[in-house]
């Protein structure tokens, strides 16, 4: 018998070399349970004959596709879920892709979109931006997006979820303010995300409306990470005149002020009022569980989810932006301010 | 003119409406920069004719899917990242599901996978088992699976990856016996799972090679959650002759074990040394940095994703089980013993 140019199917191999399909199946998928002898047989047949996977039923996609600026800690989980609890039904995966750095910043997200063979049932970009070239470009391709938490506004008419970062940051000062504060430090995120701004927003106008004038040398520049929550946090309370509480706008900042604190000997709450915004599932479990502004990720991860299925479906959207309402989370960060300041060598 | 029957393509609505594609496609994906007339207008002849949205090019598949027994905390997005880096040359993303409550006991999470209209390259299930009848329902199928960090050994003979759970269990004990410890509890995880027993082996190997005697009540039967680390740490300190170091065996259990140090009011590592077992990213920001055995999740999951894109192609595995090296990593929660071990009124 001379080799056949085209690779053989199991149901063929099975017959060359006879024994039976499902051997034939567990040595092409590298399985155990067969003797050395078959497998040998079989592997040869292969080398010989070369092996051809059978077709499979008409291919599935992931329905939804996320896109994450960056896979940290367990705020893309928390959004995981909420999308899959949605797409469920379906009975097929979520499918997750993170950015890669030049995507992120020289050539946009989009490319790498449109780079992919995408199709599935459409894109759900969390903390991204676009611009205007980037949204022609996605309505001339008809591709559903959805945006979760933009960055900024340039994602203009297309459809998006967020929260009430502003009331979130309103609540989070008067929290401190209620507590008796008066020297309420603020680490914000970057200045291009939005969500940032409304929080700082929120902070500024709950200060006003107790009538505390801004101290600009209370406003640390963060980046939403918590390197930088512990770096401005390290400035804040070493300042000649320091804060007795830090909103740090998000939790992953939060943990960084706890090191900040940790490092120059002060304990929250006893010395320092601690909040944070988020609050991901892993902050009930900080040591001290943190006072923080809960974003409802999953909820919000869930609703996008739903607005990009009715799009792909052609049915209207009762609304292009939803916005989930944020809550303060009362936990053991923040106390009253201790009777006087700390006093720390200045840094 | 009478409506047609059927739908009509953006082309045919933009005809209709005497405006432009693009401006069509705006309207059906939900984008705003259209004026209200030419939106209603538009709605309306959808409304007449219905839309047929164009068909997409051949559908992707999500190339991998990851079947997890939870979505909580960071351990999924160190997985999730390994594989996006293998399959990210791909240019698609991963496809990324949770088990139900009723696929993971009863049905068994393979039913699941079968129930789905599953194709792509196959299946990496992280943290499961199956039994016989679903390791041939699977090998008739012919779908590739890669089992990560599998509870047992059910799985013999599909292809796995796992890490060295009995070394790492050697050398945080032996790591606790250097410092001077002699009273080292350990609290394990459930009793199914094979890494939980090869971490407990590993404690009484280091133990026994010290001279030192297993004492029963210094094992803890835990589940891998904080809950449970929490509870059986409560436990062990009360005891009368209490441990002064506690190998968790897995870093969400050490952080039960703060709490519980927390409320004793224990500190780590002065009064009580801590080691735990993974090393996830949020342990280096735990109070104080968490002493634990290093686990290299990411590297796991890339080992697992090329083993199922081998098995896809056709290609042999040069092994079958593929077992990464764990690692010791010292942070700030293990010291050497306190002079005279800790009192409290016994729980």
């Amino acid at each position: 018998m001379t080799a056949e140019p085209s690779p053989l199917t199991i149901a063929q191999l099975a017959e060359l070399a006879g024994v039976s399909t499902a051997t034939v199946s567990k040595v092409v998928n590298g399985r155990s349970e067969v003797s050395p002898e078959t497998r040998a047989a079989v592997e040869k047949l292969i080398r010989q004959h070369g092996y051809r996977r059978q077709r499979r039923r008409p291919a599935p996609t992931a329905l939804v596709e996320l896109l994450f600026h960056a896979l940290e800690g367990d705020y893309p989980i928390e959004i995981i879920k909420g999308v899959e609890e949605v797409v469920r039904e379906y009975q097929l995966p979520v499918g997750v892709s993170e950015l890669q750095p030049d995507q992120a910043s020289e050539r946009g997200w989009l490319e790498g979109v449109l780079r992919r063979r995408l199709t599935g049932i459409g894109v759900i970009a969390v903390f991204s931006s676009l611009t205007e070239a980037q949204r022609e470009q996605l309505a001339r391709r008809e591709i559903p997006l959805v945006l979760l938490d933009p960055t900024d506004d340039s994602a203009k008419g297309i459809p998006s979820v967020g929260a009430g970062n502003w009331s979130g940051g309103l609540a989070a000062t008067r929290h401190l303010l209620e507590l008796g504060h008066r020297r309420i430090a603020i680490i914000t995120g970057p200045d291009y995300a939005l969500a940032s701004r409304a929080r700082l927003d929120g902070y500024r106008t709950a200060l006003d409306m107790a009538g505390i004038p801004v101290d600009p040398q209370l406003i640390g520049r963060g980046d939403f990470l918590i390197e930088g929550g512990l770096a401005q946090a390290h400035r804040l309370l070493r300042l000649p005149d320091p804060p007795t509480a830090i909103f740090a706008t998000n939790d992953g900042q939060a943990i960084g002020v706890y090191h900040a604190a940790r490092r120059l000997g002060l304990r929250i709450p006893d010395d320092l009022s601690v909040v944070g915004f988020d609050d991901l599932p892993s902050m009930r479990w900080a040591i001290p569980p943190l006072t923080t502004i809960r974003q409802p990720l999953t909820k919000m991860a869930a609703a996008a989810a739903s607005m990009l299925l009715k799009l792909a479906h052609g049915e209207p959207l009762p609304q292009r932006r939803v916005e989930l309402a944020t809550e303060l989370v009362v936990r053991e960060s923040t106390a009253a301010p201790p009777p006087r300041p700390h006093a720390l060598p200045p840094g």
